[in-house]
């Protein structure tokens, strides 16, 4: 007996399971005349990668979590970007990276904070949500732990650029915490990618090398869960980007999540309220992307530009951007 | 010509501007049984203590940021409570200490996580909120800060108490990290408080000395903006005990504040929510204290008790207790 072919409505309905991915690699006064065209396509590419990274994962059935881990690391590698390889300077001459990671469905979550060695901190972040029974772990402590579950660590060398040098060299003179700062921006250099997968599970990571010229041991939002990082299935998935001690005092992630949970508002409407309302009561800068259930994205913004990449299987949307 | 007497109404009407304060002191498995009448006594006597302490200032007309202030230093300087003085030990035998603070009028907020020798976290939280530029100081980078700024240090065995090295070393024997452990319990320790002013304007202030036995500088919700501890005008100010990393995981303290923002629900039904069904989707056990800009108060929590104490002069409420 022959096996009937899949009937044709099936095959549809199997292939339209939404799945949805989008990635942000910081905001700020980012403008077309100060890009040179070859830079622009060299972020232009980086984002393409990364969110390719991410989107194999999702079409072959894979978590958003793990979606969302491969298109941070990618991000984290990357040195044109302020997480991982490519993270500003603090004052000290070091580097003192943040990471957070949450999946919607149980609402685990995972971050660390002030890590200055270890390769990929989203992944660290994700096996302190698996392993340590924790949520939040910093510094030292962070760093012994990894070294425990055998997380890859790299030479001081790995994560430094000249061009990162040059700012931490410039905001000194200038006595200044900067915003990984280059002559005529103030960037928001975080990474983040939010997605959803086939099984309708939501996942949202957040990393960042923070603010150049930074003392005290300062975190900002992006490992703070509710902050700059959060996810809940019944709600969307959301990452953020700007400044940091704004998104903390205005919980901006979770309060994207609470207007569609509580008001029944749209992932647009709730994450366009956030930034362009809700955050400007305390003066705040930044931007963020969302993913919703359905597979709906959103990447709003109160800067000249958020670098930005996004795809849905939902209404076949697919696109990088830079600019506003 | 003699000045007119002021009318009854209007002497009457400033007298009845409404002000509350409720404090914590943690929460847990705490029995009448597990508790001597002097332990209990001495437990009462340091509650009112620490209640008087801040309500002193909201009757004098002080703000409701410096009332939360002097409460939780009260609490910070009695041994019988894990922050400040009497603090638990890490694993390592050293104490790392976290607080945070935030008004409600401009949603300020300061915070420190893992800080050793801060005499009293909580004033260095709210330094850090009117003096850093930043939100949240972590570690050594804090302590530095702190001496910047002059805020008083004290040798390691100012917080040493005999109790809290006998927790360490049963913990120790167990390999476990343990909340605040007595032999017949398992306390959160916390302490915190929550204050409405003459102006209307609502504070909120949490600290902690965390988790016996603990590693890998975890960092639990109190000083997370959101999760243990929020303040907002529009709503109320919340502080939070319990075991943090559910408490992070739920944005305990926000989700009250939203649900009461965008519900429009009561204090006393947002607050019950979040502690009886939204914290139990993810097994998290503890509670909370918040008042409101009418000086309602309420204090919830999922435990056996919770050492509270609170009084409000809208209703003239005025109580301190222990058991549920």
């Amino acid at each position: 007996m022959r096996t009937r072919p899949i009937p044709a409505t099936f095959t549809t309905h199997i292939m339209e399971k939404p799945i949805a991915l989008a990635l942000h690699g910081g905001c700020g006064t980012i403008l077309r005349q100060n890009l040179s065209a070859s830079e622009e396509a060299a972020y232009e590419a980086a984002l393409s990668e990364a969110l390719e990274a991410g989107w194999r994962h999702l079409e072959g059935g894979a978590s958003a979590l793990i979606a969302v881990e491969a298109t941070v690391r990618a991000l984290e590698d990357c040195p044109l970007f302020n997480a991982g390889r490519g993270s500003v300077f603090t004052a000290a001459g070091i580097h003192e990276m943040d990471a957070a990671i949450m999946e919607g469905l149980h609402r685990r979550a995972g971050a660390v904070a002030g890590v200055r060695q270890v390769r990929n901190p989203i992944s660290l972040a994700r096996t302190v949500m698996e392993h340590s029974g924790f949520v939040l772990l910093c510094g030292e402590g962070a760093e012994t732990f990894a070294r425990e579950q055998g997380i890859p660590f790299e030479e001081a060398d790995y994560f430094a650029t000249e061009a990162r040098w040059r700012q931490l060299v410039a905001a000194r003179g200038k006595a200044a915490v900067v915003m990984d700062h280059d002559p005529a921006e103030v960037k928001f250099g975080t990474v983040g990618a939010v997605a959803l997968d086939q099984e309708g599970n939501l996942a949202a990571a957040t990393s960042t090398g923070g603010l150049t010229n930074k003392r005290y041991g300062r975190i900002g939002d992006s490992p703070i869960i509710g902050s700059g990082t959060y996810a809940d299935n019944r709600s969307c998935a959301v990452s953020c980007t700007g400044y940091g001690e704004e998104f903390i005092r205005s919980t901006v992630a979770r309060d994207v999540a609470a207007r569609m949970e509580l008001l029944g508002e749209s992932l647009d409407i709730a994450a366009a309220h956030v930034i362009h309302e809700r955050l400007l009561e305390v003066n705040g800068s930044g931007g963020l992307i969302a993913v919703d259930g359905a597979g709906n994205i959103t990447l709003p913004f109160n800067t000249e530009g958020m670098y930005r990449a996004w795809r849905s299987n939902k209404d076949n949307s697919h696109g990088v951007a830079i600019f506003s």
